[in-house]
């Protein structure tokens, strides 16, 4: 099974690519997804663009997409959620199961702790993978521990 | 020239169609496009179905879409904000040259005066367009009063 975990932040979008097959997951890809510019319009469309490719490409079984907790810019928090409108859509679109994570409970399913630092889920998205995170940029690596609590969550009606 | 308003509420999304002949603008159609339910996923998902339909079948050249302001419930707040960037997408796509606008310019628009009330824009959309408004449901008048609005405004790049 392949599963996909969505970070949707305010400058970029971290996305995670792991494949799950018995009990154990291996890493297969992350990176970017980062639509520049000012132009919230053109922003929109070229994130529908790359993540639909990205779809394509790995062809998910299931999608993990961080919930969203605001905040003190409200400007950026509207400018996120409606990224995050566009991301939903996507997968839905595409027949991906949507699992909908909230900070903590990722936390929870990667460190068992749900006030864990970036550096301890960065180091036990390494070792439950099986690699180094050390040169991966930090929205990459919160996708992949999206992706890893993800495996193990079902998709509530 | 045809143009569409869109008015994102929480419950419901308000459209209205206006045509502009000339200096002269005229009533073409009004509604509610409602996604019911609770599933988010499912909502955005009828959402994009919908207001692609309209688009196809009123064929409006600009769409102007009202901005959020935001407020004491962020839930609620996300979520039309999830929405808006459906709506955003879906006229961008189609190529709908999309006009972006505060409330305080729709009532400015419409009455020239920035703290109208809802009675006093629903008479001014009735004036203008030559229409009773007396049965229209408030989301779909004040759509209207965004087109209205949208009419006469140009898109900023």
């Amino acid at each position: 099974m392949i599963i996909m975990g969505i970070d949707p932040g305010t400058a970029r979008i971290g996305y995670g690519i792991i494949e799950k097959t018995g009990g154990k997951l291996s890493y297969s890809d992350c990176g970017l997804i980062m639509p520049s510019g000012d132009n919230l319009r053109k922003r929109l469309r070229s994130l529908e663009i790359k993540l639909d490719s990205l779809i394509k490409k790995t062809k998910p079984n299931k999608a993990g997409v961080e919930k969203l907790f605001f905040s003190k810019n409200k400007k950026t928090a509207m400018d996120v959620a409606h990224a995050r409108g566009i991301i939903i859509n996507t997968l839905e679109k595409s027949g991906v199961e949507i699992i909908e994570l909230s900070p903590l409970e990722v936390k929870l399913g990667v460190t068992g702790y749900g006030n864990a630092s970036k550096k301890a889920v960065s180091g036990m998205v390494s070792k439950i993978l099986g690699v180094s995170t050390d040169n991966i940029i930090d929205d990459a690596t919160d996708a992949l521990a999206i992706a890893i609590t993800t495996a193990y969550t079902k998709q509530v009606e």
